[in-house]
């Protein structure tokens, strides 16, 4: 709880961690999904598949996920699905991350802000996924906004596909370029330091600076089927660092192994599953929600 | 015009490059530019808003680039405004850029595709705005969609928020990493490339590789406010790279300067300008726009 009786966005995680552990239901209306489902691929179809994850999730997990892109693709009838699906998790006392990799600058990004994280937007979830091309700075509106409601930014880091190796493990020049302008040419500014870490770095630190002490506010993206190392992220980072982690199940990783693959991340991490719950259809999704719910729970304290 | 007779992107913009100048106007309905036009903050307001500005801009520029975080502000009620003024654009013979920097990997990225490039959804624009923080490989679905349907994309390459320099110029580590492989120790792939430049090698390849030859129909969003060679983007694509140009006007670069900021890159730069022509209100924009497609048109041939 902060000071003025507000919980933070980290608390709530906590909370929903302690009450139904750490996995997070995707809420992936794809085409062929709905049409496995028997559902229309229009905006009754959206509206009826994420009611039903909802309801499947309600009570067995903490957290749903869901994906954006799927309900855009639909336009303002999509947007209004998903307004329902969203208020609807909400009122089934779900945490929503919306998963809608926003980013932008100044009043835009700041706009994207408002939209999924302002109480009483159409929108409103209770945390957002961003991306940081240009810039962690260049999130500063909606992360303030995120903290002064009580809600959670996820900002990409490290993610799964290989298309994005290059970019993500980019060397930052910070540290070189003041090693170079070292008058005894020694580069004291410690390895120069990938644009994942760089990222994860500015975020630990937001937190910190936020005054948070236990679980952040401000999370990280980081595909489960990654090598940590690789992208400078087997580190400890305090205050605890949320961390949104696609990849298990249908991707390839086994929940078993998540201590092994975060190492010291792993207190922060959620275990995002989507189709291989999806995949068990609206009959079967809520015994596989239940079951994923206590394979998550058994395997991450 | 390709073979099947569909008008690449590329033609369409090359088109409107010589009908009507560089100039796109941005239809930015942020609540300050809501208020001073007398218009309310909802989505009655922004409907009203993106019609003026696209009555004000048919038959004197060529562009128009709707900024969607502040629709997506008003949520489904929001977009349905957003589908009326892009529906209303397209009719008038505008070429739309929704500058929506979405961004995403697989299904997820190809349904951001489809919501705004395939024919016939609600959203449909001519060219949207995409990100590549998991990889320009990452956005292979949009682009190939793009292609078949004469449409276009613009990804994120060098922006002009601050923020923004330390990832965008950060160091792709392949030419090192082979450097460091080859057995005379000798690094005969070259300099090491900034992500800013390994960004747009890629889409000038793709554009390539698709047989364009004059003006490409994928191209890249760089500041106006930039020095290029910090960037390593001081050269001469080939073929021709469209550049979406955010920057002049309110945030200080001069349309006269154009050449000089782009040098080789000149022959692809779109001018985007927001405030400077929005801050006319509703009686002074149709003379502003005016004003400026003309200056723009004087400046850049």
């Amino acid at each position: 709880m902060t000071g003025a009786g507000t919980p933070t966005f980290g608390d709530r995680l906590n909370d929903a961690f302690g009450r139904f552990g750490r996995l997070s239901v995707g809420i992936d209306p794809h085409p062929y999904l709905l049409s496995a489902w028997g559902l229309s691929d229009d905006a009754a179809g959206l509206r009826e598949f994420g009611l039903r994850v909802v309801e499947a999730s309600a009570g067995q997990a903490g957290i749903v996920k869901p994906q954006v892109a799927f309900f855009e693709r639909h336009g303002s009838r999509g947007y209004a699905a998903l307004e329902e699906v969203i208020a609807a998790a909400r009122a089934a006392g779900l945490l929503v991350i919306a998963d809608a990799k926003r980013g932008d600058v100044g009043t835009s990004v700041e706009a994207y802000g408002e939209t999924w994280l302002r109480p009483g937007s159409p929108l409103e979830a209770d945390a957002v996924t961003l991306v940081a091309y240009q810039g962690v700075g260049s999130l500063d509106a909606p992360i303030r906004l995120a903290r002064e409601h009580g809600k959670g930014v996820f900002v990409l880091a490290a993610t799964s596909n290989p298309e994005g190796r290059d970019i993500q493990r980019a060397f930052v020049d910070t540290h070189a370029a003041s090693a170079a302008e070292d008058s005894n040419g020694t580069s004291d500014g410690g390895a120069p330091r990938r644009v994942a870490r760089a990222i994860v770095d500015d975020i630990v630190a937001s937190n910190a600076a936020a005054g948070e002490t236990k679980l952040g506010s401000v999370g990280v993206v980081i595909g489960a089927t990654l090598r940590l190392a690789e992208f400078q992220l087997d580190f400890r980072p305090s205050p605890v660092l949320p961390v949104l982690a696609p990849g298990f199940g249908h991707q390839g990783a086994a929940v078993s192994q998540s201590a092994d693959i975060f190492g010291p991340m792993s207190p922060g991490v959620i275990v995002a599953q989507s189709r291989s719950v999806l995949d068990a259809g609206p009959t079967g999704i809520a015994a596989a929600i239940k079951n994923q719910a206590k394979d998550v729970r058994s395997n991450i304290a």
